[in-house]
């Protein structure tokens, strides 16, 4: 099943909205084994739409079209079906009860511009939007399949899980292809790859293949090959000697996120956890809080940004300041144990550094960043040296404390290379 | 200047890796007028990546590619460049250079696989790459220009803004575009469009393009035309009706972050901030930390998601808590108040509520947030009914407090509709 991905809008093209459709669905086509071809960006306008809802039809079996079907006016997706498969917009009496529903159920009037929801072309079949007001549409025409949905991201996920994937997996004969995704925290790919040109030479001696997927403080290693029976547990096995020989760094697989892995480990273990950040600003925080059930583990959290809440909240001592500066291993190690004992967790962890543009100097240049865990044992601390910009040393330093505190809790000897 | 951007990864096609680089760089062309006509994403295939150069090469005068210039064995767009230039790699002693004081600077060993990154097409100019050790590329046939930078989004955007844009600039007649940008929070696309009708009319009849472009929480309006004077002083009037007509929503324009915009309201009023949050986890005192300079107006918060330590450090009565709910007006505004006092500001942001999945009950179902502001005049707090997955509350509730604070240092009456 070959697929494209058509996401309709300038705003796109012009950068105004980020395209996190097309690598969404990109990754649910890839789990159900089809071979995404290719993804265009087009601009809403007619011609240009039409020319490649065409080209698409041609070269692909699928066509997954995203955006412009909204309620105003600048949205255009339904006429250019018309035109494109030679039909016309009629009034689906179920999707008006459901539009009128999805407004009832909110107590917000609804307005004569929302009925226009309800109007599809006449040859497709609508599949129910549960999030939202504009349906799906899935077209046939010759064997080949084109659906049509909206371009706010969480309309267009569900309309995919409940009514797209399965059928096009039911309809479609499917290449299959196998993957194993490691994802690392705390070491560039180029030392990765210097480390392992062993395993690299024996999955490419396999006819498998390997893929370094860096982004801010972290690499992803995708292994990849067809889906056969030997191929799989080669694969599986690699994965297995890679995350022993790099376990410092490995901290999981496939989508799995730190603070998932990290959340996961405290909740087997039954420890709870807080933060104590200066130049993070509660994102370590924030990062815990965002998986789900986290309040079984996750307590607090204080953010000290100013000296006087780090003295007076934290209860740093002023002299251990002045002494040795705020970002210091003393500073952080002290708040780290003061924050454990005053939210009673089992760990604290705690940041304090430049985050820059501002505040770099000779000896603690911008990117300079301690971090402490305090724990039921001991309280480790660490110096980083990151880089020149504040979002990324932010992003760094919170994925690198929630490593940190991943070592502890599996008592992996962060010392050893 | 028609212009095809190729982002190169089968990473981005299996949604591994979201497509950020081809968003920034749209914007940044659409900025020096440039006609973005197609966005394309290929694998790292040498067969899909020739035909995808030619394609665009013929249809468009400039073709930025990213992607496939790293060290490890699965990039080989510099390959490919030479399959299709007809020339071959040859090592830039400039290059070289900077990649061996590259490692020095960072005191990190420097590999043989490294060494590879001075490699060049024997045609291209080489473009300097400030912050990584694998070069910009520029090549030019028969008028047309490609030019391929590496896919890790901030080196490609230095060599973009050091490099590249300017001599587009310079090079290539432009066609001109004017556009503002409005940013609206709190209220939906279909409301707003029903609440300017008349303005939309004014738009369209003059010739010019009104798009709506959503995302969880906030709506960006933007007006574009043709540059030219008249249509200019249309745009910028309509811009100050609309951001009149909407004052309670409309927090910004272009670029603005809402925290950016209460950044600078704080600076410039002399204002502090702290705040106390339960279900955001401080991801509101994160919002305003990413701000460069925040330093100087946010002091600190508390995150205090566990009933304990709402009682024993931010001193909500436990009464409160037993008699009227921790998601609740009573417990929200006593967290501002003692987060006000406690952490010596001038305002606190605090934020209760029910971010799911779980939690939810008939009476205060997910979604249900509590969110006061503690000003020195008065403390205002407003219960908000948001959405059933985890996330978005989370981000629907950090924007909706920014916007109240706004609106609270601002003076606007925010029960006015």
């Amino acid at each position: 099943m070959r697929v494209e991905i058509i996401s309709i809008g300038d705003e796109l093209l012009i950068g105004q909205t980020i395209n996190t459709n097309a690598s969404w669905m990109g990754e649910q086509l890839a789990q159900i084994g089809a071979d995404i071809q290719f993804c265009t960006v087009v601009r809403d306008n007619i011609q240009e739409m039409l020319h490649a809802f065409d080209t698409a039809m041609n070269r692909v079996d699928v066509v997954l079209v995203t955006g412009g079907l909204g309620p105003t006016k600048d949205d255009i997706t339904k006429k250019v079906l018309c035109d494109f498969f030679d039909t016309e917009l009629v009034r689906n009496e179920d999707v008006l009860k459901h539009v009128e529903s999805f407004f009832a159920l909110r107590n917000r009037p609804m307005l004569d511009v929302n009925k226009l929801q309800a109007d599809v072309p006449a040859i497709s079949e609508v599949l129910y939007n549960e999030h939202g007001t504009a349906p799906g549409m899935w077209i046939e025409r010759e064997g080949k399949v084109m659906v049509s949905m909206p371009g706010v991201p969480y309309e267009m996920k569900s309309i995919m899980s409940s009514s797209v994937l399965e059928r096009l997996s039911s309809s479609f004969s499917l290449t299959s292809l196998y993957y194993k995704t490691i994802q690392t925290q705390g070491i560039g790919e180029s030392y990765i790859a210097n480390r392992m040109e062993d395993l690299e030479d024996e999955i490419e001696g396999n006819g498998m293949y390997l893929a370094y997927l860096p982004s801010p403080g972290s690499v992803r290693l995708r292994i990849s090959s067809e889906k056969k029976k030997d191929k799989i547990d080669l694969i599986d096995d690699l994965t297995r000697r890679i995350s022993e020989r790099f376990e410092k760094y490995v901290f999981g697989y496939g989508t799995d996120t730190l603070q998932e892995v990290v959340g996961e480990l405290l909740k087997k273990k039954g420890r709870t956890v807080s933060t104590v950040e200066s130049c993070t600003g509660g994102a370590v925080a924030a990062s815990l809080v965002s998986v789900a059930g986290s309040s079984l583990y996750y307590l607090g959290s204080i953010v000290s940004y100013s000296n006087d809440i780090k003295i007076n909240l934290v209860d740093v001592e002023k002299n251990t300041i002045e002494s040795h500066g705020v970002v210091s291993r003393e500073v952080v190690e002290e708040m780290a144990l003061n924050g454990r004992e005053k939210m009673s967790t089992d760990y604290c962890v705690s940041l304090s550094g430049i985050a820059g543009p501002d505040g770099g100097s000779e000896s603690k240049p911008i990117g300079t960043v301690w971090i402490a865990v305090a724990g039921p044992k001991r309280v480790l601390s660490k110096k980083f040296q990151f880089e020149q910009t504040r979002d990324r040393n932010i992003r760094r330093s919170v994925l690198t404390a929630l490593n940190l505190l991943r070592c502890e809790l599996m008592e992996i000897n962060i010392e050893k290379s």
